[in-house]
């Protein structure tokens, strides 16, 4: 059941934020892309399809985890500063080699940290913990025990263990326990792609000079940018005519071209009601959510046609990116795989707010702030601006959001503020 | 001045982590890259390599910010919901055109949000603050003054006004303000090229199985990705034999072709000083800084040759991993002509310490950890592991630091965790 609320006027049922999205999301289910095997040097920042099983032990033999000596642990028992035990050194263990040295007792070996252990030792101790008497004897003065300073093969990882789960996006950490793993074909789920349409009667691309009452398209390659940000491609379509004939065929198209459809532009009524019908035309299940408690970015409209989401977002660039955030970007991380279970926080910057803000009960508004260093820390100072300013585009450092319960913040508050990276 | 610190052996004086970085960046001054043109469609995330300037006035003529009625103030004076002002409807303005409407005293306009506001109209009536009598005739129950509801020429941004900063980062909502702007030539710096070599008489390819003694190459690609992320480029070049007549041609070329170089792994004393001694070969001023005082971490290398920056990172991927982030990431910031006054907090996770962690006075620890959800907030658990267990690499999903004066953490301190994104 969703809720609704309404606006000041009574006017228009409006869906709460979490409700609209959980609407569409709910719908999706656990739709997942296509597999595709990638090679590890092109897996960076891609999702992993399936558990990644290490197919060996790691390490494969015993190695050193220290410098030092490679001894019989028994030849140190009771070894202090005051009673050292004296072993005599027999050789070296030179890294990358498989040493041939057999160590009896009373005997030791130098060795590096990631030194193959000889035979015959069982343990290390660490350089600090001994005196150098002459090349060929040293003091022990601390024990060790069986297996200290040292790692068995398979402690690391055994073969057949869990290393990486599905539904995992690859970092570089990540990459670099797959090459330590040797893994050199990744099954990642396909990228997905996201068809953007600019709309409206009044915009021009950017690269033209707009005659009077005509504006540059600001949304298509900022939508663009925010797409490649969350880790999909965009397929831009550029400026679609809103006249039926031509709009319809064109949302269709992008329809059949990729994973998710965002149309920008027509705050108009008109516009809006030809946004509805487009994607009412595509099939069930259609409108999902039409205008959301939620400012700015009230105006959106979500549908799905099959198993594929359609945004129309407001016109305005701050309203269009702020939907982008708050519905089209958790929509691309749902059908791009990435398992709900790995979601981490998101970090903020805490910092007090430079002024009082209001805000309606039973909306959630998003509050961009530009961020300044005082003594006490750091400070919080909304970004406003009139609508249909584009240099309040940029200004923000990151935003804050009250939620629907709230009234507003006074001065002072402390608010946990998202970058904008 | 350097402040020293010795490790607890007293052997050898280490540099604190910000003495060292501070070393390299202040050698470094305000060298930045040269300067290329990019199309703003290539232009995301690329830094600014002049202050840039608006064009022209935005907008160009006075636009409405709210759907209501084009009207001349003068004729709401007054008007309350008591005592409505009845004003005539002689048309609509519709988007993206100029209206060719003569608005007289005692008359209206419909306007859409963006509309251009017609000749003899100077403010407009929110449709809020309207009631309809019939097609020709409204009613305003709220006076606006002059200039209310609307955005007049350059009063978003005037011509000739500074638009953006250099030495600034484009985030995808800048590149929208650069659109609206109608600015497709941006000059930005040239992208960083960043040297890899991997060293070490026990590695070989990771798509290679290695024989006992010898592991795979870890820090290549992983270090690989770490670039990526910070915004540059890396130039691998494989894996190089540490014999000294292998080992500085090397070096050499690599520092001819990039910006800066990495080589990684020698933790062994033979392979550090050969590291020194390729660095000091290449010419003044020659190493900087051997040994810092953190953990981990604590053999890096830090040297310049001219004006190009040789790091000389620890084999263990984990420690080589630390000083990237800490030294390298850093220094990739300070050579690719990002302004320092844009530099912005560093987000941060709070969580609870799962654990008491010890540390040494005088040295800077890098914990990472592992986050996970609790009633009472985020708790931070320890990532341990032995020295070269690789799988500690990809546990972690961020760090937090312990400073040189703090002798280490209770359990539930808060602790603030950055994450790896």
């Amino acid at each position: 059941m969703i809720e609704i609320t309404r606006d000041m006027l009574g006017r228009q049922g409006l869906t709460r934020v979490d409700a609209a999205l959980e609407t569409l999301l709910s719908r999706l289910g656990t739709v997942t892309p296509e597999v595709e095997i990638v090679s590890l040097s092109a897996a960076l920042d891609r999702i992993t399809a399936r558990p990644i099983i290490s197919p060996e032990d790691l390490p494969a033999h015993t190695r050193s985890t220290m410098d030092g000596f490679a001894v019989q642990a028994a030849d140190t028992f009771g070894a202090s500063e005051s009673m050292p035990a004296y072993l005599r050194i027999i050789g070296d263990v030179t890294m990358g080699k498989q040493s041939s040295l057999v160590v009896e007792r009373g005997c030791c070996v130098r060795i590096p940290t990631g030194g193959l252990l000889p035979t015959g030792t069982d343990a290390v101790v660490m350089l600090e913990h001994t005196v150098p008497i002459d090349e060929l004897m040293v003091e022990v003065v601390k024990a060790v025990g069986v297996g200290m300073n040292l790692i068995a093969p398979g402690e690391d990882i055994g073969k057949g263990s869990p290393a990486l789960p599905a539904g995992y996006c690859l970092r570089p950490q990540d990459i670099g326990l797959l090459a330590g793993l040797g893994m050199d074909r990744i099954e990642v789920y396909r990228g997905l792609r996201v068809g953007v349409l600019s709309t409206g009667d009044e915009i021009v691309p950017y690269t033209e000079v707009p005659p009077p009452g005509k504006v540059r398209d600001i949304n298509g390659i900022t939508l663009s940018g925010l797409i490649q940000r969350a880790g999909a491609t965009a397929n831009l379509y550029g400026i679609v005519s809103d006249r039926k004939e031509v709009f319809f065929p064109a949302v269709e198209k992008a329809v059949t071209e990729n994973d998710i459809v965002l149309f920008s532009g027509g705050s108009s009524v008109g516009m809006r009601d030809l946004g509805e019908q487009a994607i009412s035309s595509l099939g069930n299940p259609g409108i999902l959510v039409h205008g959301v408690a939620l400012k700015p970015g009230k105006p959106i409209i979500i549908g799905l046609t099959g198993t594929t989401p359609i945004f129309g977002l407001p016109g305005h660039p701050v309203s269009a990116m702020v939907c982008f955030e708050l519905f089209v970007e958790p929509t691309i991380r749902h059908l791009s795989g990435f398992a709900v279970q790995e979601v981490l926080p998101q970090p903020v910057v805490l910092a007090r707010l430079a002024r009082n803000i209001n805000s309606a009960p039973g909306r959630r508004d998003l509050i961009r702030v530009r961020l300044s260093r005082q003594d006490s820390g750091w400070v919080a100072e909304p970004v406003l601006g009139k609508s249909g300013a584009i240099t309040t585009l940029s200004r923000a450092h990151g935003y804050f959001l009250i939620d629907e319960d709230s009234q507003g913040l006074t001065q002072d508050s402390e608010v946990k503020v998202t970058l904008y990276l």
